[in-house]
This record gives C-alpha cells, sequence and structure tokens, in this order.
C-alpha cells in the first residue's frame, strides 16, 4: 500500500467538512430561507467562491448537505452489518444504532426534519437516497419472502420501523422521556410487532 | 335562545381568521426567521397593530399558531366520538379522521412539523396540547387497564398511533404512496399490532 499526502486534498476535505457543518448550524437557526450563500460561507469560514466551486447554487447546496447526512446515517447503521443473524436481530442491531447515531448527531436530524418538510424534498430522487439503505432494504424483503414480515408498501413498513425512531428521539415532542437502553428495546418491540406478520 | 349579532365579534373573527391563516403561509414559503410579524400583517391584510392587540410579539403568535391547529385537529377526531365502541373501533376512527384531516390541510401539518423541529417547540408545555386530545388520551388509558393495550411510556405509544400518520401523509417522503382507504386501513393494522398486547 502507498500512503502519501495529498495537501490540496486534505484543504479541501476540511473546507468540505466546514462547509457541511456550517450549512446545517444556519439553516438550524434560522431556517432555509434566511441561509443565504453568503451568510453560510461567513459561517464556514470560507469564500462565497469556493462553495460556488463546488455547489451550483444555494438549493443545490442544501439538498446535497441533505442527501450527505441519509448517506453518513446509511454507513453508521451498517458498520459490523452482519446478515446470517435473524432478521429480528439485525433490525434490531439497526435500530439501537438510528438512535446512537441521532443522540449524537440532533441537529443533523433537525436539518433532515425541516428538509422533509420544504419544497426542497420533492427535487431529492428517492432512489439517490434509498441506495444508501440497501442492505437493510434488502433484510426487509428478504422478511417479506419468508412470510416473516408483512408483505405491505414499503413506505408503510418504514413509518413504523424507522419513522418512530424520529419522533422518539425528538426531546422537544418527547418531553418526559428518557431514551435509556430500555426505552429504546421497549420501543423496538413495538416496530416489530407492527411489522411481522 | 337569543340570537343577536354582534359585529366587533365578527370583525375580530374574520381578522383571526386571516392573521392565521397568513401565518402558516407565510412561514411555511419562508421559515419562521424570515416571517416578521409586519409581512405576517401585510400577507394577512390586517395592520401589524392589529397583530399586537392579540399577541405580544411574534413568537407568540407562533406558538398560538401552533396550539390553534393542535385544537383544531383535537376537535376534529373527537366528532361523533363513541366512547361505547370497543377501542380498536375508536382508534380507528380517529386514525381515519386524521389521516382525512391532513389531506385536507397539508399546509397546517407542514407548519406544526416545522415548529416541532424548531426551538419554539420547547416553549409549547406539553399539558396544554394535551387536553384538546383528552378523550382518545382516556380510551389509550382504559385499554392498558384493560389489558388490550401495551402498558409503555406514553411517548412510546403515540409514537406508533400517531406519528405514523405524519410520515405517510408526507407526499415528498411517500413518493410512491398513494394513502387511500384500502392503505388507510393496512397502515392501521400495523399500528395497532404494534400497541396491542
Amino acid at each position: 500500500m502507498i500512503v502519501y499526502f495529498d495537501f490540496m486534498r486534505i484543504k479541501d476535505d476540511i473546507k468540505q467538512e466546514a462547509l457541511f457543518e456550517a450549512t446545517i448550524k444556519l439553516v438550524n437557526e434560522t431556517g432555509f430561507a434566511a441561509s443565504s450563500v453568503s451568510k453560510i460561507a461567513k459561517q464556514a469560514g470560507i469564500s462565497p467562491a469556493t462553495i460556488y466551486i463546488y455547489h451550483k447554487n444555494k438549493e443545490e447546496l442544501l439538498i446535497s448537505t441533505y442527501i450527505q447526512i441519509k448517506k453518513n446515517i446509511g454507513s453508521v447503521i451498517h458498520e459490523n452489518f452482519d446478515d446470517s443473524l435473524p432478521i429480528r436481530d439485525i433490525l434490531k442491531n439497526v435500530w439501537f444504532k438510528m438512535f446512537n447515531y441521532i443522540a449524537k448527531h440532533p441537529d443533523y436530524f433537525q436539518y433532515t426534519e425541516q428538509f422533509s418538510n420544504s419544497p426542497y424534498q420533492s427535487l431529492v430522487d428517492k432512489r439517490e437516497i434509498e441506495k444508501y439503505f440497501d442492505p437493510v432494504i434488502n433484510v426487509l424483503l428478504r422478511g417479506i419472502e419468508q412470510k416473516i414480515i408483512k408483505n405491505v408498501n414499503f413506505d408503510i413498513l418504514t413509518a413504523f420501523i424507522f419513522y418512530p425512531i424520529v419522533a422518539l428521539s425528538n426531546a422537544r415532542v418527547c418531553q418526559d422521556l428518557d431514551m435509556n437502553d430500555e426505552n429504546i428495546e421497549t420501543a423496538f418491540t413495538l416496530a416489530w410487532d407492527a411489522i411481522k406478520l
């Protein structure tokens, strides 16, 4: 293996990371409309011209930030993914990983939730997102095939096996609920009962 | 019964209604930060001074708009509420009424979802909202008591019996799913399986 440092590349990565964080921070604090490219650039400590190297316009920057978060989630939930486990165990592992990720990055989730309720969501091709979730989607499909999971529309399955996590992780909505391991496990019982045949 | 017209009151109601609709429209289009009291007043066709008669400030206006939507939902789902039906049937009726209401007022839901993911949510006392949902909450409590419904934290129950509706009604998220009566009924089966003992 040849290891070499590409300083331009590292510099680029740092800028990209700063831009990613700045976009999320500014949108969460002031909303999509008030988050101009120049304000995001200022927050990121880079020039607006640099943003335009990577992104055609503000819209494209907001969308790619959303896709990047989804890609991160997809990568985290599939860490040490063991396809040979029983389907219930695989889904339970994914369930816990999602909760842990949201607990670590509540700001990312605030961004994706705002995004999902904005007109920008219509500009995202669902397939583009789904590819990051292929392994877990394939597990659900296998479960349907093996008559372990209900054979219903995929959006309906998703509304019960992934979506409640978003609600339960929103401390503003669940003011009285501490999502400790015990509660995460209890909630998984409900999710599993919802989708299992 | 004495019927009389209070013209000042009617005029007030019309203004209140215009203000309610204008707040939702402007926030949905431009976000919370960009929705100033003066812009909302212009959109509603009333003077900013009139807004300040009813609301101390912008924050108070945004919060009361949120509470008003929740109050409307509470009132709609409890129409013809028949406490004597089996618990599953009561919840199924509420489930259908929620879907119908969201289909009629997607803009209200866009507002409440944005609100739930904004810092404003922390300023709302949950009890203030819950009182509009007392009859259905009591049905859930009765179900727990009668060992029909799982005895778990209420926020967890809610995440499965109400929250999936929001996800499934978001046409931007569920791009391939037509929420016709058949799909609404299928989804209810999953919700019921999640919460039932």
